[in-house]
């Protein structure tokens, strides 16, 4: 399958870290440190998961390569609902008019945007769809606690849509040659170390190192699998985008896999965590810089634990 | 595909509408008329989407035909999360204790149930799995206003869990023939009529009269869809499983497809909206009622709104 198009869109006010050494006595060295984040966004009054998965959805559609109406699959992903019924999907859906087709949101955390695609995949090997528009979208700050201390200022905001087809459409279009995706609920504290319970508070991350820790086992891990896969190695990839958690959790994974810096796409330091939109968002930001044959790994790792690895190609 | 067992799990505390009666001077015959409905389940403290999910886990493996182990797909389905992190699909995997496959939840409201098989569906056409778990579970208590007169004594608590495999495991299985879902979110007040915000309050029903009205459209004409798919006619099922929202709407769609009340299981009575765990806690109650040959049709419509229907063969 292919992705023919991606887009992103962000909220315009943008959280400084000067923010959280006013409110939590947060350094912005400190900060940088330990996270790599230099500022984030934050969506205002008004505007929400659906809301921005609806922004990204817009500017997509200025340069979608077929007739809309051809979409017949829509995928969302969030861990940060604004409405668990009306869906971002469901919001897109009714954005877009397109009715009668297949319309579903998921959530596996941080990694949500590899679920989504391997829903695709599956729509498009059942024969029940061939042009997917998948939306991810993360509202962090809805529900974040901005004074503490630990992950306050971690989160951002922001939405990424992907139009996907199982027929390549477009010359521009990059290749899905591999997607691998993991529950790792039975590892460490990964039904505790991060948690949104939206009836108690919001989301929390009582045990941040484990959160590290397992990421930086998972993703090098899954991102070997699909290589392992298609017989490549390391040193056939031309860039890897790992989940935008945190920069030294980024810097740790290439470590492993022995990646230099000049191969890590990364928003990290503007973005913040944006959870499930944060791989999708670096995937807009650098679509035109991919090159005919070039080779990108994607890896996610989220709470509860989930994890996932996929080979594009241009 | 074949579902080999089906259990479920439903809260003990049993609440009257006589409790109803009491906060908000409506009286049963009232609720009865206008809903079906007599008593519901409500979960008690400490219980939550992720233990009675668990719960009906633990049920179905006292009577699985095969090494739990042979498990390599979970699917969740919720629009009532106590944890939009740890998704009650995490939390059984970390229960089971099988690690390292693909773990996701999803929601299209309360036709989720049929959404999650469609997603299994598809997860065995690209061979990456051949033994799925399903478990539906919504805890509508957490989330509704029991002094609502609107809706406040339709919701109701329950789990339900499915074993669904590729190829058939036991003479008992029921062989999933046909499955159709769509999204419907571009029909009447979709996006606003049934909503759940957590950041707001919790699920509140402005518009029921839309959404009596669409579920009334779309179960019938989608169970007529997969019926035609298949080339046999109303006349050839033997039992219709609609979703659980209300008993009047149920027998609005037996009515429109002419369809006599024997055929009709229903649950409603004693459970009240379970949301998308209602028609599979009807399928594991009925399981055992089921004969050889014997056709069932289960149709579902969600706030979004979302819609499907499944034509099972015994």
């Amino acid at each position: 399958m292919y992705i023919n198009r991606v887009s992103h869109y962000l909220p315009s006010e943008i959280v400084g870290n000067d923010y959280f050494t006013e409110l939590n006595n947060l350094s912005s060295e400190w900060i940088v440190e330990r996270t790599g984040i230099s500022e984030r966004r934050k969506a205002p009054a008004g505007e929400n998961t659906n809301t921005m998965a609806i922004e990204a959805v817009k500017t997509l559609l200025e340069t979608i390569p077929y007739s809309k109406n051809e979409i017949d699959l829509i995928v969302g992903a969030t861990y940060t609902p604004y409405d668990t019924i009306v869906s971002l999907a469901h919001a897109v859906q009714h954005y877009i008019e397109i009715p009668d087709i297949p319309v579903v949101s998921v959530s596996s955390a941080c990694s949500s945007l590899l679920n989504a695609i391997e829903l695709v995949e599956g729509y498009f090997a059942m024969k029940k769809a061939s042009k997917a528009l998948v939306i991810v979208a993360d509202h962090n700050t809805a529900y974040y606690n901005e004074r503490d201390t630990i992950s306050g200022h971690l989160w951002g905001d922001g939405a990424s849509a992907l139009l996907i087809s199982k027929e390549r459409q477009t010359d521009s279009d990059l290749y899905i040659r591999k997607l691998i995706t993991g529950g790792a609920a039975t590892s460490g504290k990964a039904i505790e170390a991060v948690v949104l319970r939206p009836n108690e508070r919001g989301v929390i991350m009582p045990y941040g190192r484990d959160v590290f820790q397992n990421a930086c086992t998972y993703m090098p891990k899954v991102s070997q699998q699909v290589l392992q896969a298609c017989g490549l190695t390391i040193s056939d990839i031309d860039y890897l985008i790992p989940h935008q958690a945190n920069h030294r959790i980024s810097l740790n994974v290439i470590g492993t896999l022995g990646i230099p810096e000049e191969k890590l796409l990364s928003n990290i330091q503007r973005l913040g965590n944006t959870g499930c939109a944060g791989c999708a968002i670096a995937l807009s930001e650098n679509f035109d810089r991919f090159e005919k044959g070039q080779r990108i790994v994607v890896t996610v790792f989220g709470g509860g634990y989930s994890y996932g690895a996929m080979l594009i190609e241009a």
